[in-house]
């Protein structure tokens, strides 16, 4: 199995596992329990706290683990947009999307910022949305769909010069581990999940300007200084440290691997069949591509008896016949209805790309011959 | 190590580690993707669902995954209790009794039955509490710092002769793989968790009657039928099914051994140096003393070292100076501060409450003579 859907979930890391398993066996105490025991859990979550913030940012900041990056975009955008409007744009994951919109029954006006072509934000359209009774922005870092990355510093930097109350919040599901990135005091919450870098569904952090006031959004025994009740979940903590530490110490080596092999398998795609969506300059973990007047659907499944598992749009909108955000880029149905996304792994190798652009080819064009 | 702690947390099941390890290295699509390996990652989730809700409800019961009891908790009263007011007992966990607080910032007045000594509710006292406002009632169904099992079934059919529009839910985290129980149709909401049975922190369950309607927590990419989105914890789901099987297989021949070790420590237990606080009656998996005039948490240290793991209070609030539960109950400081909690699981042997008991009373004893 060729696996190119690691933008949906990655392959759990065998040395990550390996090394957390003691959290399984052996310090499997509860980490609030006074005894020397839950102690040293509670040491090794705070070691893990730090081992997994301090690669995107200083001090000023904190972490807060959570059950996931949904989660986390959910616990921004309710705990600070509590009034007014709040703004974002159309190319958000549904974590954010969805919890705008939900703001409308709790009184704060939700505003969606429109899309460049490649699925990044139109920053000056997004500037233009703030006014005075703006209390929080949310952008996303790396469009889960195209790959587009924002510039997120550049824009908080700007929302603050307009009016430095505004909170400003990124989910940077598809960043954390994967590009490099350094937040600025101008960033308050960054959003990781742990399983799209090779560590375990079920575990993500949202990253806090120690300067940003949160609320809870679960309430209980008061882990997680207050903020996130709930026993901690250690060893998916244990298992997100290890694969994080493993990302950041290849972080620029996988990166210019990745974009060798972005390119090289857009390069041996049949360019009559297939038309490319993802930016020049985005993550070089994501390829997505239209086989246009073909379903991408039915297409992911032929791939899969194949041997090759790709995605479509996001695995987290299985609802939709097609993109919202690649929708919200100005593409028409027939581009939307061909929507392949390959996204890779550092484990993915050179050989594994071009055996998949042989199969992509093959598949696309016997699909076309058979329809036309 | 005689880990007696197991209230706080139970030492994963090898059993369920060794058979959901293939959803870490195999089966590790996302459940959202649309090709066979997500699909059978959907279908082993479905499975897990019925496997884990059937031996407490009927079909017209549905559950829902969560990150743990607290989620579960949060979940069910944030979601139901909108108006009004909100009932609940002085024995509740900290995830729910914090939750109720929080109410009175959202405009609904939260209302607290008082205990009986042993922590069970005064049942009479909380059906007064309930009037033509209240909309919903949460009750601990076993009090986790004494083990004192509240009659739910009789409580909920009360409180629907009142008002059957009340939604009626129990913190179920202490009960569920631990006593037998058969949620009537008069029980709403029922929570549940992974990590007190031999699976997983970070996962739980809020099982749902289906006449019941509920509002998500957490909104995203609408997984658990729209009602909490997030990637499925898949590998979290598959241990606390295969860990709730081995629970169910032998509950009724593992609580029968339970109350057996229960009272035989009890018996062992120099009763001039210690007073029971749980009642006979209880969960066999739970005795609560204390040993009047002395400092619980002391007691808790000088055991870890002479190699025995036992709670005080209970491990979510380790910021109070004594339990919030056990003075509901009633006990002056001097019972409150001694407060020592022992819990059993299904892997305790005779010998290690036999050789917990000498050591227990020993430590005790040395504490007492070196005080006065």
């Amino acid at each position: 199995m060729i696996y190119l859907d690691n933008a949906a979930t990655t392959r759990p890391n065998e040395d990550a596992l390996r090394r957390a398993n003691e959290f399984l066996t052996e310090h499997y105490f509860n980490p609030s329990a006074r005894y020397r025991g839950g102690e040293s859990v509670a040491r090794a979550l705070k070691d893990a706290r730090n081992a997994i913030a301090s690669p995107v940012c200083g001090s000023d900041f904190g972490l807060l683990f959570t059950s996931g990056g949904t989660e986390a975009d959910n616990h921004a955008v309710f705990s600070c947009a509590r009034r007014g409007n709040a703004v974002t744009t159309s190319g958000e994951h549904s974590a954010v999307y969805e919890s705008f919109l939900q703001l409308k029954t709790r009184g704060v006006e939700p505003r969606f910022a429109p899309l460049n072509r490649d699925g990044s934000v139109n920053a000056d359209a997004l500037l233009h949305l703030i006014d005075e009774k703006t209390n929080f922005v949310s952008v996303v870092h790396v469009n889960n769909e195209t790959g587009a990355v924002n510039d997120i510093l550049s824009i908080a930097k700007q929302i603050k010069n307009i009016n430095p109350r505004i909170v400003f919040h990124s989910d940077g599901v598809q960043a954390y581990g994967k590009i490099p990135v350094r937040l600025s005091s101008e960033i308050d919450l960054y959003s990781i999940s742990a399983h799209k870098i090779g560590a375990l569904k079920g575990t993500g952090a949202l990253i806090r300007n120690k300067k940003c006031n949160l609320s809870p959004l679960i309430f209980g025994g008061g882990q997680e200084g207050n903020l996130r009740s709930g026993t901690e979940n250690t060893f998916g903590i244990m298992c997100f440290r290890y694969a994080a530490e493993a990302a950041f110490q290849t972080l620029e080596a996988d990166g210019a691997r990745m974009k060798e092999y972005r390119d090289l398998l857009w390069n041996l795609m049949d360019q009559t069949l297939f038309e490319r969506i993802s930016p020049i300059g985005g993550s070089p973990f994501i390829l997505t591509v239209s086989a246009v007047g073909l379903k991408g659907e039915v297409l992911q499944r032929m791939l899969w008896d194949r041997g090759t598992a790709v995605g479509t749009g996001s695995a987290c909108s299985s609802k939709k016949p097609f993109s919202r955000i690649l929708e919200a880029c100005g593409y028409d149905r027939k581009m939307l209805d061909g929507v392949l996304r390959f996204s890779f792994c550092t484990q993915t190798t050179e050989e594994e790309v071009r055996r998949a652009a042989d199969v992509i080819n093959l598949t696309a064009k016997e699909m076309k011959e058979r329809l036309f």
